[in-house]
Parts: structure tokens; C-alpha cells; sequence
């Protein structure tokens, strides 16, 4: 395939989202190289688009957010640009929604609609608490999601340090997760349709509770079966000692995860109190998860002297695992992630100047990383024409439309 | 095809791996219906096996970690051990594996090996920094990766709310959404293939560290652009308000989401301070950001005063976006999650129980998501003999295996 740019180059998805995990998870398929048609309300189009700081009232959280994709305005509550938008669904392999459940129904493009259309294509369907049950109607709030699906309640120090509540992670997590997915099932479901003799229209339901819920561990087990209740541990792991946060000179943390004896020991040495790996109550992983406070004061008054770049070397030449907690500078200007092209340069033209954003994920041998981010956010229906050229409108026909408000 | 549980059923998945990363991207896959095989060291097996809660030395996590999956020992590093993981290969659609990067390579299983042993096959591989650059030898920790990739800095109060470092997550969140993007892109290539008249072997190199930032939305463009560094900003919102977690009089913490203007009216009626919502601190959510602290303030002392559950059910009433902060045990008890099947019953015949595991993701029409847990985490090697003599080994030839100790 000339100018591939991904395994999933020559498939086409169509997007009826806005805000966050929808959109995400079709910029996932699009970095991956799928032609991804964004349609969006004639007028201000994604809230998104003004969202985060701004230059010159231009988000620089959508250069990324909508990278890769084609944006076509319509009107999908007017006959006209409901039909335009089925038409894009017979073209698509995979369409993503995310708006409230009942919604695209309304639209009369609910699924019956689509499988009817073009069985050979994937409905996913993003929401706060899924398609169904009794709260499916309720308004989805990424933050309540979270809080629900039990991240919120686990992202805290322990009730006896502090009188704070427990902390957001400090960027939509769950609506992330929700549309990682997305994406992961519906490319099942085109991995299963690909080898059926006849293809089955699938619809998949994502809900941002339950994608959070998912990755909680034993979490359930261990409730069901012994009632216990798993309790946040704050910045270290409860069951392995040392590895924390320690305070540096010059006022950042560093990571230290020192948790097996001869890491221990290496960690002791460094110190200068080699006679730590000895002390009975720091003997073992188990005496050491005994005395964790104790432990934590000492490496703490320890690093508490040393500036966080110097610590750093220091336990990277005692072959310690450890890192300094980076701030999104530290991100910008580390070795591994440029080496990786994890930090991309790419030309905004609309921003006239270069900007930084986030490689694809993941690499996939044969593919370029670079070559992966195509363009950046577009303007508000920058591609109707193109697009709808495509389905055979003309010139004309593209205008009227336009002159209605319809596209 | 009779008996589906997922897409995926008649993929054969291969899993060389260990701890959390790895094995959680080839339970997406197993859940999704396809045939994963687990390769363990004949002996002690996968460290999870001992992790978290455990009932007579049985881990509950493994009963949900490595569900659905066959469990086969092989001693990769004795050259019949070897060929019978390569036979494996031949019949695998994936292969997964999160050993440190070259150690695949030095078993002589790389991934030259592979694609030409078969070239329709993906490999996948997860690493803490990815398998090129500076970095890729260091030992990966997945704290270690979620600092690096900005995510540890990001999880705190505000610098002036608290002395104590930012937290974890409280779950190995880091390995499970590499795990996340393994799959979809393990996913998205092998419809490459499937459509492909000459398949290409494809690697996937996903990186822990990596795989944690690509989810930091605009981050990046707005630090090159303006050299903004983004802080945390603990419980709230930093740009919407009020939005953020309030105390009740049973000790336990809501989150109230009322940060539109009617919300606001709404929610200062039901306080009996109607007067609020005309206040010119709090007219807009402008003003209320600029005033978060006196609004927050007045919110708590209302709250602080009600139990949670009365406090939840009268901003239902009000229609105010609101939720407790969800434990596991209200997660358990929860109707929408009950209602859709996301916890279930699950007899483990190791527990001689049911155990709660949370149902496979997400739902997909036309498949049962309660069938989609068809075994629960299988003992070291359950499935040796069963999978051996798919390859056309005989019971003698297995057992002089065992004998030796290659499997």
C-alpha cells in the first residue's frame, strides 16, 4: 500500500462525538493511519476546540486532540444531512459515537438504521454508564465516572496522613480509557467480520464506569470473598518497602524503589549507613513493610540534602531504580522519549509554527512515527467539500446546502 | 460459529510474559474469545500467582488475571523447550511478551525467528521505556514508568494545600493501559494481514512510559508554545466551578458537579441560599473559578452536616451531577453495575466459591458478556499435557519431558 502510514491505512471511520472519549478513541485508529471523518454541528463545532490555553483563541489541546482527522459540518437533525451522514456510514468500516444513549436514535441513525445500511461496519458507542441499566440516562461526567468506578476513592494518602479528599489524576483518565476500548473492540469486531462469510453488524457499549472498574485488580475478589476493602496507600506500594517519594534540596521528589535486600543494601551504602541492611527491623521486605515510617524518615532526611539532578545520578550509578516525579518539562526534554520519537515536532499551519505533540502510539515495525501525525487539528468543517465531493455532490448541490445551514 | 464467546474466538494467542503488563493484554484478548496460551517456568510460574489477598496461599487476583487462559510450563531456555514454544508460534495469530527487551532474542525466540516461522503473525511487545534508546535496559517498574510519563506529578493537591508528595493511583494503572494499547494495536495489524494478499510479520513496541504519556492531552503543545508547566490541582477542577469533593457527616466524601450556571442555581436552592446564584462572587463560572475557595467553603459547611447517602439522594432529586466517592463495596452493591452484568458470580473450583470478578470489555451485541468468563486462573501447567498433544506429542514423550524438567 503506497503511503501507508499505519496498519489500519485505507479504512474509514466516522466520528459523531465531541468532547473527550469518543474523539479519542478515533484519533487512536487515525494515528494508527485510518482516514477519520469528524462530523460536527455547523457553527462553533467541538467544544474541545476551546478547550485548555489558547493562542490567539486557538486551543493547543486540539492540534492533538483532532489531529489526523477531517472535519465535515452537518446538520444531522434536517433530512438532508441525516441522509449525507448515512451515506458516510456505507463508506465506513467503523463508526464511533459518544452522545448521551438514545440520542443517535432520535437522529433516526441509531443501529437498526446503520446495520441495515452497511453490515459490514462496527457501531461504538461511548457513554458515562453504558446503553443500559437504570442510570443510563443520567448526565456523564468523566470525573463522577472515575469516582464511580472506584479511581477516585484509591488516588489518596491514607486516612490517618492527611484530612484532604482523594485527587483527580490531573487529566481525563477514564474518558481515555473508555475510548482505548472502543478502539480495541471494535478492531475486533472488524478482525471477526473479515473472516465471516457473511459479516455481522456488531455495536459495542463502552462505559467510562466499568473501563475504570475494569483495571482495579482483585479488587473484587477480595471484597467478595473476605470483605476486605483495598484503601488508598497514598505514594508508596503497602507491601514492599522502600519505595516512595523523597523530598529533594531544590524542593521536587524523587522515586526511590529500593525494595529488595540487595537493593537495599546498594541504597544503605550510598547513605553511608551501610549498617541499615543489618538492622533487625530493616532485614527483610516483610520487617521493612513493618517499619515503613521509620525507613521513609531516614532516606527522606537523607535525599532532603541533595539537589533532585545529583540524587538522581547518584542512584542511577548505584544501579537503584529511580527517577525523579517529571513535570511535563522534564517530559519534553528526556533523552529515551527523543531518542523514541515520543516528542514529535509538527508544523501547525495554523498556529504558524511548529508545536510539540505526543507520538503515536504504539510503534509498529514497517510504519515511521513521524510520518504518523499527517496534519493537525483542522478548522470547523475544513474538509465538507472534499468531503461531500466524494460522495458525488457537486459544486452546486454543496452550496445550496451550505446556503440552508444544512452542511 | 457455534459456541463464540467473542470476536475472537478461533485466535490463538501466545503469551510469553509475566507480572502485570503483559498478561493483561492477552486477558482483553481472552475475554474478546480467543484461545490464550500462558507459557510459565515449570516450577513456582508468574509471581501474580502470589500477590495481593490470598486464601490457603491462593492469590483472588490471579483468579481474575489470568482467567480464561491455559496455563503450559516450558523451560524456554533447553532447545526442546525452545522449538516446542516456536511449534506455538506457528499457530499463533499473537504473540505477547514483556520480558526485558533482548530476552526474547537470547532464548533465541526473537523476532526475526518468529516471522520466519510465520509470517501471519503480530508480536507484541511491552517494556517500561521500549525497546530501543538510552534507556531501554533500565529495570522497569511500573511507578517508575507512570512518573516518567507525567502522570505521578500530575496526581496531587495544589503546592499550597500540602507538605506530602503526589500519590499513586492506587492500582497498577500504567501496566494495564500498555497492556490496552498492546491489544488494539496488536488488533489493528492483524487486520493488515487479514487484508493483505502477502501478510507482513508486524512487531509492536509499546512502552510503558510512553504509553502514560500519550494520555497527558495538551501538555506538550502548551509547554513548547508557551512554556507552560501543567500542576496539579488536587480534588477540583482548575477551570470549571464548583466541581470538586465535599465531606459528609458519616466521614465519607461527595462529589458534586454544579458547574453550569443553572446547576449552581439549583444546587444553592437546595442549600436554602438561593441568594448565592445572584451573588456577583459566584455569578458566572468566571467568578466562581476566581472564588473557588469561599464557594467550596460554603458547600462543605452545608454537606458536612448530612450523611452521604441522604446528600446523594437529594441531589439526584435536584437533578445536580453528584456521587458518592465510590469503595469496592459500594462498586459491588451498585444497581447499574449489577444491572449490566459487570460484576459477576464466577465459581472458582480452586475456592470451591463463587468469587466477584468484573465482567469482560465491553459489551459487544450478540455475544453474553456472563459467558465471556468461561475458566478462572488456572493452576502452573494445568494445560500442558492438553496443549502438547494438540502439537502431535504423545503421553510418553510429555512425560520424559517432565521428567527432564522442560515442561
Amino acid at each position: 500500500m503506497a503511503g501507508a502510514t499505519g496498519p489500519l491505512s485505507g479504512m474509514t471511520v466516522l466520528e459523531l462525538c465531541h468532547f473527550i472519549a469518543g474523539p479519542y478513541c478515533t484519533r487512536l485508529l487515525a494515528d494508527m493511519g485510518a482516514t477519520v471523518i469528524k462530523i460536527e454541528t455547523p457553527g462553533e463545532g467541538d467544544p474541545i476546540r476551546t478547550w485548555g490555553e489558547k493562542v490567539d483563541g486557538r486551543s493547543l489541546w486540539w492540534s492533538v486532540h483532532a489531529r489526523n482527522k477531517k472535519s465535515v459540518t452537518v446538520n444531522v437533525k434536517d433530512p438532508r444531512g441525516r441522509d449525507i451522514v448515512l451515506n458516510l456510514v456505507k463508506r465506513s468500516r467503523i463508526v464511533v459515537e459518544n452522545y448521551r444513549p438514545g440520542q443517535i436514535e432520535r437522529w433516526g441513525l441509531g443501529p437498526d438504521v446503520m446495520a441495515a445500511a452497511n453490515p459490514r461496519c462496527v457501531l461504538v458507542r461511548i457513554s458515562g454508564y453504558g446503553q443500559t441499566g437504570p442510570n443510563r440516562d443520567a448526565p456523564a461526567f468523566g470525573v463522577i465516572g472515575e469516582a464511580m468506578g472506584g479511581m477516585r476513592y484509591l488516588t489518596n494518602h491514607p486516612a490517618d496522613m492527611t484530612d484532604l479528599p482523594s485527587v483527580r489524576v490531573g487529566f481525563s483518565i477514564g474518558d481515555s480509557i473508555a475510548g482505548m476500548y472502543g478502539a480495541m473492540a471494535a478492531l475486533a469486531a472488524v478482525h471477526e467480520q473479515d473472516n465471516a462469510e457473511v459479516p455481522t453488524f456488531r455495536t459495542i457499549d463502552v462505559a467510562l464506569t466499568e473501563s475504570v472498574l475494569s483495571l482495579l485488580e482483585g479488587c473484587l475478589p477480595e471484597f467478595g470473598k473476605l470483605g476486605m476493602v483495598r484503601e488508598p496507600q497514598g505514594s508508596r506500594l503497602a507491601t514492599a518497602s522502600p519505595s516512595n517519594a523523597y523530598p529533594t534540596k531544590d524542593g521536587a521528589w524523587v522515586l526511590i524503589a529500593a525494595n529488595s535486600n540487595p537493593l537495599f543494601a546498594r541504597l544503605s551504602a550510598l547513605m553511608k549507613q551501610p549498617e541499615l541492611a543489618k538492622d533487625p527491623r530493616f532485614l527483610g521486605n516483610h520487617e521493612r513493610v513493618q517499619n515503613m515510617d521509620a525507613i521513609d524518615r531516614i532516606i527522606g532526611d537523607w535525599t532532603r540534602a541533595i539537589e533532585s539532578a545529583e540524587l538522581v545520578r547518584l542512584l542511577a550509578e548505584a544501579q537503584i531504580p529511580a527517577t525523579k516525579i517529571f513535570t511535563i518539562e522534564d517530559i519534553a526534554a528526556d533523552k529515551q522519549f527523543l531518542a523514541r520519537g515520543m516528542i514529535q515536532k509538527v508544523p501547525d499551519p495554523y498556529f504558524k509554527d511548529e508545536l510539540l505533540h505526543p507520538g503515536a502510539m504504539p510503534i509498529i515495525s514497517g510504519f515511521d512515527r513521524a510520518a504518523a501525525v499527517r496534519w493537525t487539528g483542522p478548522d470547523v468543517g475544513e474538509h465538507t467539500g472534499d468531503v461531500l465531493g466524494e460522495l458525488g455532490l457537486s459544486a452546486d448541490e454543496i452550496a445550496a446546502l451550505k446556503k440552508d445551514g444544512v452542511v
